[in-house]
Order: C-alpha cells, then structure tokens, then sequence
C-alpha cells in the first residue's frame, strides 16, 4: 500500500459544538458540512479531518474502539505556541500541559477540544518541510 | 490557527511489534527511527505519522485520554480495497468490518492495526485532489 493518510476523523458526540470550535472559535472554513451527520474539513495538501456524529460513526466503522491519539500543529515560534492555545481555550479548549519547553528539545502545550481530542501545539526547531513536501526532523526531532 | 495537522501521533505499547507492521508488513520507510522511543513516517505532503512508545508518549502528552478515531486511506478501486485488507491482516491487523459497499455510495471495509488504531481503506468514487492538494469530495462524499 502507499504510504498515506487521506482522511482523519474523529467521533464528535456534539457534532454542532464540536463543528463551532473549529469554524468560530479557530477561524476554520469547512470544506463541506452536512448538518447532524458530518464536517469536513481540509488540513493538509490532499487531506481532510472529518467530525462524524457519533451515530454515523458507529455505524459507519464497525465499532472501532477509543484509543490514545494526538494530532498536532506546528508553529514558528514560542509565542506563537502560546497564541494558538490561548485561541483554543477562548474557544473551549481545556489545557492539559500549559506552553513550556518539550523534552525533544522544542516547546510545545496539549489543549484538548470540546469533544476530548488531544491537539499539541509545537515549536520544533529542527522541523522543515521541502518544495516537494519531503518532512525533516533534524536535531530537535531525534 | 492555520488549517492545518503536521503530526498525527499515535500511543503504542510495543513499539518495534508496531513499527514491524508498517515496515515489514506494509512496506512502509520509516523517516527517522529512535528504538525504544519512536518511529516517524511521511504520510502525506509535509505530515507525519509518529508511533510513539507509551511511556514517552504519556510524558509528554500531558495524559491525553483514549478518543475514538479513524485514519482513512484511499485506493481506486474495489479490489484494491480487498487487496489493501489482504495485506493488513497478513501483516497481523485484524478486520472489523470486511470490504463491503459504504453508505455514502463507495466501497470500505476497515481494519485495526496490532496496536488497535483503526483504519479505513476505502474507495470513493467522488473523492478528488487538484493540483495544488484541494480536495473535492464529490457527491459520494455528501
């Protein structure tokens, strides 16, 4: 198989408030919603996260257990990691490890979203990405 | 915040059990590995999917709780399904919902990896990316 992601989705149980933590809490634009089944938006070139009303979810995957996940957000800088959480939290975000500097040699925060997802929000000095979409990790990330 | 995931980061128990099954038993080139610690893999253009050995991963998420997830892979056809699934469960992932036509119009079935994330391999007939990585979801997608 490729090696590839083309949708993340997450299993909202309010599908309305978690869709207005995204759209008006964070400034995102859906790429479609249909309204009490799902919302989708798009997160990376050729990707989407998907919020699937717990319903449809179920019914949809085969009863696919809860496990532990975090999605992440990368930033420029230190103040830049305390924005993004101080915006999440205006929106309903809860923080689970306020900004400071993160073992692997960056610094970074946890914020859950209403729904109970975990999002790190991260400064990684070593990350970069090129022309071609090709991720290095350098020092910060080994 | 930009709309944007660069992590997707997932907490596993045995890291070389799990990091065998993307690298031996789906072919995948790991990007970085740390042993005991982590594996990183390209998924998509500038994103990354982090296997995280749990002792770690619980450090320094800050205690991110189980949530219910999928990650979605896409492929062109039926049978490419079938055969993606094939080599999932050769690989040692478990099936929970076997290939069969999906109620949004396309065709899925959906397995678990050995560390219990679930997958969706799916084919979707409306499901398109331009040229600069917009996505079109098409009328199966609604």
């Amino acid at each position: 198989m490729r090696q590839r992601v083309d949708f993340v989705t997450l299993r909202v149980e309010d599908l309305e408030a978690a869709t207005r933590y995204y759209v008006d809490g964070l400034g995102w634009q859906p790429l479609l919603q249909v309204p009490g089944e799902v919302s989708f938006f798009q997160i990376g070139h050729g990707q989407v996260l998907s919020l699937f009303a717990a319903a449809g979810f179920d019914a949809d995957s085969g009863g696919v257990p809860a496990t532990p996940v975090t999605l992440a957000h990368n930033v420029d800088s230190a103040d830049a990691v305390r924005a993004v959480v101080d915006q999440m939290v205006q929106a309903g975000g809860r923080t689970l490890k306020a900004p400071q500097p993160a073992s692997w040699g960056g610094f970074h925060a946890l914020v859950q979203d209403p729904s109970g997802f975990g999002w790190e929000i991260a400064h990684n000095p070593g990350w970069s990405v090129a022309a071609d979409g090709t991720v290095s990790l350098g020092p910060a990330g080994e």
